[in-house]
């Protein structure tokens, strides 16, 4: 499968992928590798990449918990010594070799050490393949409010090896589904037909490709998100709120991410089809799919209400306002939505309703 | 005085830049402004500078402690939450009012806040006003490696207000002015000769322009410090690791930077006339104008020990080398000098003998 060239850097699929890599290592004289890990992807995905990489041999392993809850800055503030302890110097390369935390917080780490050193992302979910691949947004948690803090800035290149995806079991699979079924809703009403009628992950490479094909040519459009990349967040808005509100509650189980944007993507859905004229029909479409693929989660009024209380934490917002994406139709976005309170209550009426 | 134009925005100088800030406020719709200061610069430059400042009244104000031990990730984290809890979004403005620890730690924190919000510096020191008024240089601390954290990030203007200059001491005036004699000695012989003549800070405008034109000059041609910005790191490899090790040694009197950089300076000259052929006599001169103007510090073998073993997590080196800025004569600068390290111990002596 050809590469995707985004503004700086591209993203190689499979072989190529390592082609790429060992021709990058062979040009770049690097000080020093870091490879970031969890758990996971050390038993998982680190022998068998490091095979494939050439003179990985002295490479020096970097570990943190896997989990959104470390996605923090003590991680950070962990690796940031780890790194100064064993040497790391501007000429260092750190490769995140990982789902979307060990993506976004390594990105992180990698852009503000010693003010900035060479990163390259691998990602290992389906998730994080799809969607921390392109765009160039690192970060972590501050607490409750997701990315809080975080800067953008762009690897030197990403690698997408679909052979990690073996290591995941269905749920995390799922979640990553989540992500390209809002490719297909906000750009392609096409590709959420294909998606539709998935229902086993064949051909996943090529839908791979497809996806980061879409958000790249939204990123490469609207680099900084002042207009046409706020479609990327269909969703996330109320999705984001359900996922801290999950992840702060230790009483909860956790949702993956995909399974919060997926009851988001619910939610926003009915308030596209009372504000933005969202066909009834596209509306039931969105939410038997979701609600097929996706464990269905009951609020109580006051989950309710907490939830709505972290939506103004939002980074999309400015000015107090909260800006929505909502649908016009499927595959047709419509930016800079303000949504009168009471609509919220209904949205959730709605998602929790047989 | 005109305005400076960096590569991405412009210093301005008294009335000017108050002059261009209100312009800027007006032109630009900030959903909340919020000003960084610390209790020596809310209790002797905030009620000033809002008086300049148009519609300043309902600024948010946020404060921390003064001085260097202050400049860590954990005042980050405090200040990042306390923006949360403010509802500052990304339409927000951050100004940082004050010295190097509130412009390098408030430029990191507002570059890093919901992935960078805009700011501006108005540096109330003269060593501010003269080395980080230009550069885009953000960061802090990590334990005792200087700057150790950080970005690259350019504010939307600085603001030089030479009125503030009033609120220091003599002690913290002589800091910034070693900034400016580094000036001479790495691009103007003649500027030398002029700061050395010069010894009750008279005609202080004209020369913080002739610093800010000449750290402009060096930086725009060398954003990235790949080759020509090393210069600006003259003193400073050996100045850092004396100056980190005074902050972590709490039985020691801290050194205020230009204190360390003006030792660092006469290390650092005797390695050039060892080294890149600095004449003896300039060597005699640098010494006597830093001995003359700051204290001597007394370095008992275990601190000179202890102190070089910093040097390996200076940011400028890179796959094990210890790089040096040298000088070939005054206002001619060599970088990439390797050191032989029995040569650090002969220029510990050299500045200590009388």
């Amino acid at each position: 499968m050809e590469s995707i060239t985004t503004s700086s850097y591209a993203v190689h699929f499979n072989q190529l992928a390592y082609d790429a890599i060992n021709a990058h290592l062979r040009a770049t004289p690097y000080s020093k590798i870091f490879v970031l890990v969890d758990e996971n992807t050390k038993r998982d995905c680190l022998g068998n990449f490091k095979n494939m990489v050439s003179d990985s041999s002295d490479y020096e392993i970097l570990e943190i918990p896997s989990g959104e809850v470390n996605k923090t800055i003590e991680t950070c503030i962990r690796l940031w010594e780890e790194l100064s302890e064993r040497n790391a110097d501007r000429k260092s390369l750190l490769i995140n070799l990982g789902g979307g935390v060990i993506t976004d917080l390594g990105g992180f780490v990698a852009s503000t050490f010693k003010r900035g050193i060479a990163f390259i992302n691998v990602p290992t979910t389906l998730l994080a393949m799809v969607d921390a691949s392109v765009g160039g947004k690192t970060g972590v948690d501050l607490g409750a409010l997701k990315n809080q803090v975080g800067v953008i800035n762009q690897p030197e290149m990403v690698l997408v090896i679909s052979e990690f995806l073996k290591t995941l079991d269905q749920r995390q699979l799922k979640s990553g589904f989540a992500e390209m079924l809002k490719h297909g809703l906000i750009r392609d009403s096409g590709y959420w037909e294909v998606l539709k009628s998935n229902s086993d992950f064949s051909d996943i490479d090529r839908l791979i490709y497809t996806s980061v094909k879409i958000k790249n040519e939204v990123v490469l459009q609207d680099p900084t998100e002042q207009h046409l990349r706020k479609i990327l967040n269909f969703g996330h808005t109320l999705g984001h709120a359900v996922e801290s509100y999950f992840l702060e509650n230790e009483s909860l189980e956790t949702l993956l991410h995909g399974e919060a944007i997926a009851i988001g993507m619910i939610l926003e859905g009915y308030l596209s089809k009372e504000l933005t004229g969202l066909p009834e029909a596209d509306l039931e479409d969105i939410k038997a799919v979701f609600l097929n693929r996706y464990p269905k989660t009951k609020f109580s009024e006051a989950d309710i209400e907490t939830i709505l209380s972290l939506l103004k934490f939002d980074k999309k917002n400015s000015h107090g306002d909260i800006n929505f994406v909502l649908l016009d139709k499927i595959g047709k976005p419509v930016i800079d939505v303000k949504i009168p309170p009471k609509l919220f209550r209904s949205a959730f009426a709605y998602y929790s309703e047989a």
